[in-house]
């Protein structure tokens, strides 16, 4: 049964929901407002500092554990369907993936839509992937870490990776994953009064003509849609998904796609969760219990694939701490 | 004249102003969040770290910078207008003067109206005050600092504790207080077309309702409205203002009067900066001054005073990382 403490969720997704379909509709500000506020509940990750950065080709935020590595780091892509989200809202749940796990973390601040459309996003997701290996990070101790939009932007990251013949990293994890973007998965029927936050089956495809420009793209663009991609190059993956997500299914079919292309992919469920629910971890048991299996397969991962790592980088950045105004909140 | 990097605050402003005066006007919980997001353009204080805190009488967080001496501590109240703000939309600022002054800050979630009408922002300063004394902090070891609503709730715990007969705090900073609440000052009318977020003068007083019930207590209550207190046993302050705020005639006819009665008090005009430049902290040059300046006098206000200072506090406040719903994003 789902504890107390993770209805404060489904309550603030019932509130954006409202909000978001109020007439007049909210505008573009406050929606990116209300999902940097997302994490409101999760705890401070203790003895993490951060830097902002803006040295590289992206923007972003550096977090610190205390007695981390230094010599491997998560890439993280934070999640709000390419139009919002950013490293400063979703900086507490990428902290305490980065301590639990033992290295730094570098959250981005990807161009957004509309004002950006895709791939804008998968291009600055592999600038900064880039960006890691020229200061120094091997391939093998990179783990690739996103939620919602950025889980598939995650994997999207894996799939552009393998097509160009590059090395892969060491692992890919998707918290809720938005790779259903056609809402065509049974679960936008069978979870339809479960999720409280994901749009009707039938404005899936139309709401992707916000990032996208076209939303006919969502049925050709592997990239957008990783349920028509091949993920046979893909390294070992974990999935988690809220049990009560419209997205759920969509997230089993990759599951199973992948396996069947030779990928090593773990799926975990947590029952009557809803979407990304690790954004309450310091404050309900499933969602800590949750970043603390996410962050013992991001050390596994690192540590099978690392051994033959490079020698570690010099410096976990740039030193400029002038972020400027590509981060909010 | 202004940089060009402080142009920003100016259009967030204007921003958010608009919004503020949209038919329909938006909802307290887009206020919030708007509130929540004001420091966006700051950048994180690098090497500090954060623990969330609800083990005390009022919910809060603590910013710890490096090399911090353990003995003294900066109390740091938000504002917000007393129905917004928080410690999470606040870090970046209070977590920069920590770092500058080289002790750990104390932010505190206090109670919030329309919910929690005032004075209970003033009931929970006073409460996080006496829970730092019954850590060991001595009051000449302890800075209170606010902004906005905070710097006057600074003022105001500074005088309830001198009204008490209670030992004062080694120094108040107040960054654009919220003095005068009637708007009654003369830069209410001369900075009217330089000020882009300060209501009418003649809408002053109304709002007060917001968060007294009674707007008429903005004349009678002189923690509400510090012009009309006797500030004779306020320790040493260090006031700062924009020179384009609508604010400034009352922060200056406070300094005067408090200077009549003997208080030892700073005040530091920014010239064309508006409402709380600091929250530009690490990306324009007048609020990284700022913030050096008040750092520094953070500095030398304890060790002016906190030479007798008690014995260290054994911890930097309980260990308990779960802070619950009380803080925002």
């Amino acid at each position: 049964m789902a504890s107390p403490e993770s209805a404060v969720l489904t309550e603030m997704f019932k509130n954006v929901g409202a909000r978001l379909s109020a007439d007049p509709p909210i505008g573009l500000d406050s929606v990116r407002e209300i999902f940097d506020c997302m994490l409101r509940f999760a705890t401070e990750a203790e003895g993490v500092s951060y830097r902002s950065d803006r040295t590289g080709p992206v923007p972003g935020m550096w977090a610190f554990p205390p007695d981390a590595v230094s010599d491997a780091v998560i890439l993280y892509l934070h999640g709000g369907g390419y139009i919002s989200g950013s490293t400063s809202g979703h900086r507490r749940l990428f902290a305490h993936l980065a301590k639990e796990s033992g290295v730094r973390a570098f959250a981005i601040d990807y161009r957004l839509a509309p004002e950006h459309l895709f791939p804008a996003q998968l291009d600055d997701a592999r600038a900064a992937y880039d960006h890691l290996l020229a200061q120094g990070y091997a391939p093998q101790r990179i783990a690739v870490v996103g939620d919602s939009a950025g889980g598939s932007l995650a994997t999207a990251l894996g799939l552009h990776l393998a097509d160009g013949g590059q090395p892969s990293p060491a692992a890919i994890v998707a918290m809720s994953p938005y790779y259903d973007v056609l809402g065509e998965g049974e679960t936008f029927v069978t979870n339809v009064d479960n999720d409280v936050v994901a749009p009707p089956a039938a404005a899936m495809e139309p709401s992707a003509a916000v990032y996208l420009g076209d939303p006919a793209r969502a049925r050709t663009d592997h990239y957008v849609n990783p349920l028509i991609s091949d993920p046979s190059g893909l390294p070992p993956m974990l999935l988690t998904c809220g049990g009560y997500e419209c997205l759920l299914s969509g997230v089993e079919t990759f599951a199973e796609l992948a396996r069947s292309k030779g990928v090593k992919v773990e799926l975990d469920v947590a029952p009557e969760m809803q979407h990304v629910f690790q954004f309450l971890v310091g404050h309900a048991p499933e969602a800590t219990e949750s970043v603390a299996r996410i962050s013992e397969f991001i050390r596994t991962s690192l540590n099978d694939s690392g051994r033959a790592a490079a020698a570690a980088p010099s410096s976990g950045g740039g030193g400029d701490d002038d972020l400027g105004g590509s981060s909010r909140c």
